[in-house]
């Protein structure tokens, strides 16, 4: 039995951060743009995210929100309407403070002093202020609530430490904004959202996820309850990969965002906001990566299976050619995971096993090799990523099927894989959870330096607020831990706060997090 | 015969510019945002422009085009690479200087001194200086080229007079750039764009252009050609809506995107530009508006057919809604222009012939309205957006359809509204374009001040450059009038330069112009 050789050189357990510097650009998903902060994503990247889009964005609309678009610029005074949200947002922005050039006579450029905006404008770090203001011009009566808008769009955060995906200065987003009558309503939406980026995570991602409320002091700045769901990592730390907050009136109050309600009084709305983001893209790699490279799953793979002919150059490729464009066509008629099949004939110069290596690096979820006598005999070799290797031989994990077999099952290889993905992630997850911890000296153990991919730990506690809170914050903080939500639908609470003794009232996770 | 009253208060020929503001707020397409030159694109607006760029994004992906994205932000020294590039757009853009705000000590923010950019970005005006930059990384070797990208992004230049979609500070818009290894290539590709826009505007948006050469005054600030599409308003004036740019080796020269060819040399890539923009929805407004408000191409109309049940707030709607349900079932079987029907029941509160009017003035193509009597006999009462009025007696023009009828004929009704508006805009472009004109004083009669709509007119020239084209424009600068283009496969020129005098080489459009 011979040794499995994989597709990079990093492997997950040697340095999990390079390993994840090297998928990206093994993958070819994107690449460090020169300006600050900012990356290039590039094809495959991008194309993933284009899935997610389409995908999300069909659960948007079957909600009944409509998509607008806001502008990019917000005058620095709609910043500090709302307190809480100038304290969080209004620090690291990029701002506009000119709208012309000139030449400095150096063969420069400089901005022109006689340029200067009278009220700077401020890249938007997230639209709830201008969206606001677009609130309380279009609700007057009860009759125009619930108003459900959503945008996709870039925002620019100035990060001082940035990481592919995970934290750059410009992202990519979609930002849903929700007016309501009431309190209920504005949560029941809030929850709704929530339970939609749960679906699509789960569902479409493959990446099983953690629902549940934030504590006090990982709130959205302004947000009177923040929701997230929360994905767990190979190397066990926690990913923020959406979130969902009720805003309270604090955003109506800061903008004028009222109704008239039907005795004719004046109201002030409730309002949520939710948003995912490329960031999404982050956690895919780090949680379906392998040694290998990425895996994608089907439903968001650009292309989820590529056939390589194994061209020559030579006469005879016209005929392969063929009988792979003919593949290509039945395997159009097939459908997986309610979508018809995408399919790329990969037909581009270089060897095939180069283009097999590429593909597998990009994480496509088939891969099918055509040679002559594959041909000769009606087959075509079939290499499934998510069991890429033969585990006897350590070879890849070809298997020879009919062309007709072939394209019959491959609608259902793909969700095979789908399901292979996120079961394998629910495992691994699951079984890097530890529950039953009562004491912060264990949580330390449990998390002390040179210990390995000590996951999340489940701890129960009093929910204290304030100066308490910060205490425990801190003291988690020494521990480099954070409180990553109170799950929906979690165990009642039993025993004691694990940090004041006291009667517990629910149950935490406790994780290092992106 | 009863006079025909329009949902409209403005006109067309009363004030054609009002008229184009009263369509877009009574379409309910967009707003001023306060935010200077930048606006708000409300749903419908926005659903028209998800249906544009899903259909160009198609025709984009079919031609092996790849999306990606690239940094909003520019440092300022990319802009002075490219001499003519500088000149042309390094005026009036919007400049980033500082990443920070903090309290001014008055209660407002400013930006932080501590905190100013040593090389301030330019937020991008058009991207070819930044995805040069990548360009040079990707591109090694010929096997490399072509190297075709795309991206859909907002960009910003600061307009001083702007105009809801047709100039705005903000907008969105597709870039495509391309690079490869010869003129004949980039040529070839400039070409292949313009010829998808050309495309995408008369069969998707229904609109007819004229797709030909910008005299070298109007070519893109470093381009060696430009070609465009030219399409004629209702009130004669011409507006560009799509252009493409061969670039030469210009920008290749300045951001160092080099190839190594066969036989081992260094060589300059070759690169191309084309983009269109949200501008498209102008276009798409002022040549399908009328009287009552907008009229949607159904191939971009985010819904082709809204059904309105006439509700009394009573126990009988149940099944009222149920017969309305069971059309737009039957419907969203049916097909037209190759995709699945787009179908609204609107059961919102609200007298029906209200809604009804709302639909009108927004464009939806086909509007059904059904009462308890339709009901009872099977019916249904459709109203067509392109032939609105019974011109015998001024009243709608409903047909009483019965229900299975009208939902096997409605694809067919689509397709034909969607060849009655490029008939009509056809027949009205071609009916205002006036040929065989020598003589510049007939050419300024014919645009004399207090003539309505005096069209295009095609004159011939003998395609004068530097200095002489300046006195040509300057001439036409007297008439506020502008070269279009050199139509593609434009009849031969056989007759005088009607500036000067000289044999003409070719023919060219001359006109007024958003």
């Amino acid at each position: 039995m011979s040794a499995i050789r994989h597709a990079l050189t990093t492997k997950r357990e040697d340095d999990f951060a390079a390993w994840y510097q090297e998928v990206i650009s093994a993958a070819d998903l994107a690449e460090e743009s020169g300006v600050r902060g900012c990356m290039v994503i590039k094809p495959w990247g991008y194309g993933i995210w284009e899935r997610i889009q389409r995908l999300m964005d069909d659960r948007i609309k079957a909600a009944g929100v409509q998509n607008c678009y806001f502008p990019i610029f917000i005058p620095l005074g709609n910043f500090t309407r709302e307190a809480e949200h100038v304290e969080g947002f209004a620090k690291e922005m990029a701002v506009v403070t000119h709208h012309r050039l000139i030449a400095d006579g150096k063969g420069g450029l400089i901005p022109d002093p006689e340029a200067r905006l009278e009220e700077p404008l401020v890249v938007r770090p997230t639209s709830e202020t201008i969206i606001g203001d677009a609130m309380a011009r279009w609700i007057q009566s009860w009759r125009d609530l619930p108003l459900l808008t959503n945008q996709w769009a870039n925002v620019v955060r100035w990060e001082m430490r940035t990481r592919m995906f995970l934290r750059t200065s410009e992202f990519l987003w979609q930002e849903g904004h929700t007016a309501h009558a009431t309190r209920e309503d504005a949560l029941a939406e809030t929850h709704r959202a929530l339970e939609m980026y749960r679906a699509c995570a789960e569902e479409d991602l493959a990446l099983p996820v953690i629902a549940g409320e934030k504590p006090e002091n990982e709130r959205f700045p302004g947000a009177v309850e923040t929701w997230s769901i929360e994905a767990m990592m190979q190397d066990g730390k926690a990913l923020q990969a959406g979130t969902s907050h009720y805003l309270g009136t604090n955003f109506a109050h800061a903008a004028g965002i009222q109704y008239q309600d039907k005795e004719g009084g004046q109201q002030y709305c409730h309002t949520t906001s939710w948003g995912v983001s490329t960031r999404l893209i982050g956690g895919i790699i780090m949680v379906h990566g392998d040694d290998d490279g990425l895996r994608v799953p089907p439903a968001i793979a650009p292309h989820q299976i590529v056939i390589i002919p194994m061209l020559r150059e030579a006469p005879e490729d016209a005929a392969l050619l063929a009988y792979c464009d003919e593949l290509k066509q039945m395997l159009l008629r097939e459908t997986a995971l309610g979508e018809k099949l995408r399919v790329l004939l990969d037909s581009t110069p270089g060897k095939a096993a180069a283009k097999r290596w590429d593909w597998v690096r990009k994480g496509a979820p088939i891969i099918v090799e055509v040679g002559p006598r594959d041909m000769a005999d009606g087959k075509v070799a079939v290499l499934q990523r998510v069991s890429l290797w033969n585990v006897e031989n350590g070879k890849p994990a070809f298997q020879f099927l009919g062309r007709e077999d072939f394209a019959g099952q491959a609608g259902q290889m793909l969700e095979y894989t789908q399901q292979a993905l996120y079961n394998e992630a629910r495992e691994r997850r699951d079984a890097n959870i530890t529950r039953g911890i009562t004491s912060m000296d264990v949580v330390a153990d449990h998390f002390a330096d040179g210990v390995k991919y000590p996951g999340w730990v489940e701890v129960q506690w009093s929910k204290p607020t304030g100066a308490a809170l910060d205490k425990v914050v801190e003291q988690l903080k020494a521990l480099k831990l954070t409180i990553r939500n109170v799950p929906l639908g979690g165990a009642p609470a039993d025993g004691a706060c694990i940090f004041t003794g006291d009667a517990a009232v629910e149950r935490i996770f406790l994780a290092r997090a992106y």
